[in-house]
């Protein structure tokens, strides 16, 4: 009965308008991890590493629960590495170099100890990975979330299609949205979305916050108006870790709780910004976390009259 | 204890990804009025317009409360007219062409019967113009909100900062806050703004929503996430009419209450931008009013446990 996320465990090295990070602890996983072990534990993870991944960084995330048999360590190959470089608007960014190194030859096991989870988070991969931990459950879990980006649209748009197929919820930013719909508006873009699988779609739009679609209804989330952001790497792996943790928690897939769900993914993406890597989010309290929750709270609360 | 509205009255021609107007009725004071005469009545206007401006018009706003006795008639100029084309975002436009006419070599006059007026709208227009009507006023009204655009930052920033000591709340959208703050971050941007004068600030952001600054508060209000946006011409205006049409019926100034007057004013934005022009603002009903003031309750309402 607990969480299994598949997803990159990798090295970073990030340059903002506002600084530059030596090559740090990244990885999709690696984010969704920290950020959904405040609200659930144990999550059984799914991932590959190379021999230069440090072992007190695997060692720190099994000190939160996080179980380590599904993470492959490839003793002769190096990590994933990315390198990328943001603009000014912190809401596109350049790669500067990838090197996929133990990524290039990754085939997920999903070890017979993770069979019974229930929650199943896929963090942006190969969508034909994705695929093979789906096929690999023995019972479809309860509830299928998925990432992905424009690179796989542009080179494996078959397989992704085919994935969109056996998920609940798919997240995606607005420009993502766009480009697998054909849509610009965003509104028209999810409902052809959900027309491909999905019965339910996230789209994050960053700063602008992200919305929920399932059917006719939508909620809206904000992003809290932040003085710095010092490094958005992560903060969309960091959101589907909040919104998951909470899901896992209370075992509660309804749209409600889904819009209480979006909330906590925020507000968890909010700390994730506020310093490099995954800095902020070894740093945070519960009391932290409840203290930003009450920020969103007030931060759209209004009462309204109609007259 | 009536709403005074300042600002221009004249002819637009659009152009947008999904379509083009003729030249039809447009100006800040024409969407103020018809959106802020949905709550509050008389309103009284300020502004000018040529011989061509048609008569039909005037009456159809005084029909809904707008007492016209401030606004000039030249009968030998044409009225103010702009053509502009929007960008597939809809969020930037370019302006294909600019005829002041009648706004060359306009002076507000305050008529006597406008000093009762307890809510000051100054919808955007040279900053000196606006200052004058200030200053015209005997007593200080209770509100005095401003809006204002980049093109004033670039030609005539000394007077557009005279004017903003003598107001209460400022409207701009976020390029002309960074503009004029010379800060990217929004958070920055309105702590600095905030002590050029206004005690208040609304940031809008288009299709992403508007923020309230208010000493430390902050509130967030979404935008309406519509299948099509045909022309957001006036919805700024629109918003703005919103806006002071809520506060100067309510006579209530506090943050609380402006939290419930943007929502009400991000609604009135959200009917503006379905159709061309002011076309969907003589539509729109009290009923319809309602109904979309729930979608926004809807839109954003979560419920939160703290465990």
């Amino acid at each position: 009965m607990s969480l299994l996320v598949v997803g990159s465990m990798a090295f970073d090295a990030i340059e903002t308008p506002f600084g530059k990070s030596d090559k740090i602890i990244g990885g999709a996983a690696t984010y969704i991890a920290w950020s959904a072990s405040n609200f659930t534990q144990p999550i059984k993870q799914i991932s590959i590493v190379g021999y230069d991944f440090p072992k007190e960084e695997l060692q720190a995330l099994e000190a939160r629960g996080v179980v380590t048999e599904g993470i492959q360590i490839k003793e002769d190959e190096k990590s994933f590495f990315w390198s990328g470089k943001y603009h000014m608007d912190m809401n596109t960014r350049d790669t500067l170099d990838t090197q996929l190194n133990v990524l290039a030859n990754f085939n997920p096991v999903v070890p017979e100890s993770y069979q019974d989870c229930e929650f199943l988070m896929l963090g942006n991969l190969v969508p034909a990975l994705q695929m093979s931990v789906i096929d690999q459950m023995k019972n479809r879990p309860k509830l299928i979330v998925m990432d992905t980006m424009n690179f796989w649209m542009e080179t494996a748009m078959d397989d992704l299609k085919k994935v969109l197929t056996k998920v609940d919820l798919l997240m995606v930013n607005d420009s993502e949205a766009r480009e697998l719909s054909h849509e610009f508006s965003l509104v028209k873009a999810a409902k052809k979305i959900m027309q491909m699988g999905p019965k339910y779609l996230i789209i994050k739009k960053g700063e602008h916050g992200a919305l929920l679609f399932h059917g006719e209804n939508v909620f809206f989330a904000p992003a809290l108006p932040l003085e710095d952001v010092y490094d958005p790497t992560g903060a969309g792996d960091t959101f589907a870790g909040g919104f998951i943790g909470h899901l896992a928690r209370t075992k509660d897939i309804s749209f409600e709780n889904m819009k209480t769900a979006i909330i906590i993914g925020s507000a968890m993406a909010s700390f994730c910004v506020e310093k490099f890597g995954t800095q902020r989010l070894k740093e945070i309290t519960k009391a932290d976390i409840d203290h930003r929750l009450e920020q969103f709270q007030e931060l759209v609360s209004f009462e309204i009259e109609l007259v």
